[in-house]
């Protein structure tokens, strides 16, 4: 075994037990089943799923059981693989697809295993990747170039919800309204501009992610606090308003503004989660202009993970995004820092940073 | 001049001032204006924008400006046509699309006329159908073959509805629901049995329509006023579900069904306006499962005409969901009737009914 | 094992060495690999490359490694599973995707293994279908209803050819050229008849071929040989051509016949196999005319199949075009009848008929 | 009138009689149709076609009526508008569509007026634009912002197709093959790199044009007369060969080398006109690889035109594909530059050049 640990034990971030809060556990290394890998954990990204999971929100009290390792934004060196394994091997640096899939249903046979209704997830399902290991099966590998940089491999899983939005629609010379300035709409807008929108305009509440929006490229930031999305966006297009909306957010009142400003035959993409239904104009909103609406989930699987890879060679660097790093042992400090919404993407490490 | 009146005078139903009912009065034959054709009306038909405007909903209250002559859905002889006009001569037998779009906005100059801000519709915007004459502009003319049954050429404008929302999804082997079974429901069935269907199933709250629906081919119709449409379907499709939903109803409880029923991947086409807004839940009808919805007005301008033709000619006869003939003057039984929910299409007769 | 063979030995029909011909042999029933199925051969049809194969032609020469068994239209009921396998069982009753694809390159992971470059076929790359028992990958099992009657079951995987084809293109209300009507072609007159295509022309340069055309729903056939086929259909769509070109025959005449017919705007899926380059004529075919082409290759993995099960489950019968059954001893006379072109489909019987 | 010539007359660069050649003529001035407009011509650049007729080729011969004013690339102001112009007005800065549609057939009548079969061609067809004045249909102005620039305006309808060819298919993170670098090739370069293509190969005879494909951003460059295009672009593609064709140069070589590297699944938009049919192996290039192929004519009207603007507004410039500019007079200067394939594109100024 190539591990650098003779003692079969590892630094982790665990969900101890039931209600709010994480800690820090020595627990063991996986042992691995014949198809899975076991990963020699580089660095690992947090999700707004795990802030959910740090805070104990009832989403989390109903899906997740304890004790768990939780983290699923992951990249790192395959250091061991099972007994049935031929399409990873030991010195791999891998990015992990964070949704296990069966296989065997008709999404999965149909090449729409991103909706198969037995997925699994990283994390949440099973242990995860705030850890010094992590064990995967080997089918959620993607392997990348030896040289890719560490902070662009742990972004892919998340990357990837901005690549599946951005390329559900058509946005060649369009104007774009992304809602929502999270990492993933953060990296959104790296996307729309580098494959032709003719202008982004972005919407947040926070000053700090809109500041960021604006370094990535957004034509136009409003602040959904303090400004007017809706007149401002209007002024901005003269009058017409955008040709598609991706929806990052989740928050109905930027799903009113995004679908007011939408004009007639628009496109929307939507991925951010809302906290229950929304009231929704359906007559306004979708019929009368008829527009086309996109649910948006995970990554197509591996579809867009051969569209990230063609990104990142083309150029575009997603690891723009991250604003801060800590080691592992300073999760807490990561999760705080999280939550004031003052920042971008944050990345922890297990073994220090090591580029 | 062609026409058979000497008089210049002709029978009418108009809404003649504010508030509910209609009246049948004597007015004037249209004059032409240079791009205009005049035609002798041989059949119209009742749409329910048309009970609206007589009940003087608040929509009719804020559209309608009296006196109006109302009716949309027809067809006839070409009797007389203006000075400009080159595409339609004395004459020909035409049905009429009931959208007079503008030809020089982004929709109309990019083939989605069908979306044009500037639409003004006949018998809403401008006199319309249900009089002995008619006149339009020659580009709202349909020329239609000579021997086309009456009853096919005054469905038209309506059975339009239906394959505009049929042929925005695809069909072809799939398990369909169509909720609503009014006219254009009805009409949906037909193309979606035509069109390679694999079941349709089939809701309304009226018993007549759903017999109806039977004897359009729907493979199951279930009544949403005493049976439990989300169990006897999830039943019918083996606990699977449907993997295309054709919303055709604007009921609030219908389209939670609708997409309850909807498989992941699922695409759902909405035709019918609810009177609001609706609660609506984002997270499971569309992203989890990743669901494409289609906002559906209008037909498109001409390609769905084209579409109708093909259909048509293959075999297919929208008339099937003619259940009631009345001679204009009667106008209000065929209100009466269609007020009960007891009929399918009901067709009016300025001059006799011919054939 | 639940065979019915306690001798381990079975009939089979070999291509024994190089050279024309085939020949009945009595062979060991396959032994399994750990992810392999054994199926009891119900009844298995012969394709055209099997003909190929018996004549010897040049691409057999190429790719056929004698000892073999050919075959690979197969169905026929599970009797024994492989250690591994999960996903079928003894005494289901199962048709056969004859294509093994490897599951690992960038196509099959991305929805596409139809073009896996890796692919083996069965009774070509490995023994197939022609014996008493065939050896498959658990994978390629497509499970059936058990009420599927065995001459339906046994065509799909020819049926997923004319599936493939037709779904390719929007046959909605249009007019259809289909060039070539071996079995492959008839089924895709079933099928565009299914979907809703307004006309169906079809050609051939075999009488008793264009009978079975018609017999399937065409709405005229044109032998290719003794009529001018496109002065034919030019005058049967009123001067206008074709929407839709679905080509099944390789035969450089009536590509160009059909690419001649097809309209501007029109869609061409090209099928059939010519024996090498053709002349074509690029800017006449396809740019002044902005046509599209598809090019088809087996069946969409497993897309196609669940398409065929929709079809069939809607009451489209594929097993019409089958017009001769044979014992397998027989297998000479089958191959001579299928040779003289007078014939639709052709099924062998290792074991008899059993319905 | 706002002409700036008493005269009624003005200086053209005419076809007077037909064999090779173009002369520089005094005409009157063109008087307008009703609904037409008249330009002052601002700029006008030569396209491939009009090196054609100046060379008096078979199809010049065949398809142009001396004595004609040619050229089809222009902008200017207009100066005078027809008595039932109300699109157009004085003053506006317009580029030209020089397709001339019917605006009744059922391409015009269903958004795909670029295959009109009724088109006229501004310069072919009637008088063109290499001229000071040019008198078109108000119908095909594209009205400019006042301020963009003379060199962008007048290359918009050659721009055109290069976007849409690149906006037939998905060049989104694809590895893209563009053969053939005169002045569409090259803007083509521009459009692929801006819509997110995740390389771009050019292939060209000429090293004058490969450099300018460099210099437009191409990763790759391969002389299809010094070097082995598939060898040079498969080692580029490790291997693998592009996802993408892009044909602009009709070259028979160009067509074998572009298929040949296309992979499966690949597409290939062709608009690059042979001099005759060709030998093409359907089976090879098309069918076992399930290629999509589209023929790309003329420009979507008006799509295209608005992904234009949306490109231009975005910041692309594709004027930095002119390389030599002339004043009308010294045409002869300009056809023989051109005739070298020493240039980008070549434009001609009728009143000297102002910017």
């Amino acid at each position: 075994m190539a591990k650098d640990s003779t003692s079969g034990r590892m630094k982790a971030v665990i969900k101890a037990s039931p209600g709010p809060g994480l800690e820090l556990a020595t627990v063991d290394v996986p042992i691995l089943g014949p198809g899975e890998i076991l990963i020699r954990v580089a660095a690992a990204s947090i999700c707004g799923t795990d802030l959910h999971i740090y805070r104990w929100d009832p989403w989390s009290a109903e899906h997740i059981r304890p004790p768990l390792i939780i983290g699923h934004e992951v990249c790192g060196e395959v250091v061991e693989v099972g007994r049935d394994v031929t399409t990873v091997k030991e010195g791999d640096f891998v990015s992990v697809e964070s949704h296990i899939i069966c296989g065997k249903c008709v999404y999965c046979r149909t090449g729409r295993g991103h909706i198969c209704p037995n997925t699994k997830i990283i994390g949440i399902d099973r242990n995860g990747a705030f850890a010094e290991y992590l064990a995967i099966p080997a089918e959620n590998a993607w392997i990348n170039p030896p040289d890719m940089p560490v902070e662009v491999a742990v972004l892919q899983e998340n990357f990837g919800n901005a690549v599946h939005t951005a390329f559900a629609v058509d946005l060649r010379a369009k104007k774009v309204l992304i809602t929502g300035c999270g990492p993933v709409g953060l990296m959104t807008i790296l996307v729309a501009k580098a494959i032709g929108a003719r202008a982004v305009y972005a919407t947040d509440v926070v000053p700090y992610r809109l500041h960021l929006a604006l370094k990535m490229g957004a034509d136009l930031v409003v602040n959904a606090d303090s400004q007017d999305v809706v007149e401002v966006i209007r002024e901005a297009t003269e009058g017409e308003g955008v040709d598609v909306l991706l929806e990052m957010s989740g928050a109905p009142k930027a799903i009113v503004q995004g679908f007011t400003l939408l004009k007639a035959g628009g496109e929307a993409a939507l991925l951010g989660l809302s906290s229950g239904p929304i009231p929704f104009d359906m007559n306004e909103f979708v019929i009368f202009k008829g527009i086309h609406i996109y649910g948006i989930i995970g990554r197509r699987i591996w579809e867009t993970w051969y569209q990230m890879r063609g990104l990142i060679r083309s150029g575009l660097d997603p690891s723009q995004v991250i604003t801060h790093r800590f080691p592992l042992e300073e999760f807490e400090k990561a999760f705080e820092t999280m939550a004031s919404g003052q920042s971008g993407k944050i990345v922890l490490y297990p073994r220090g940073r090591t580029e």
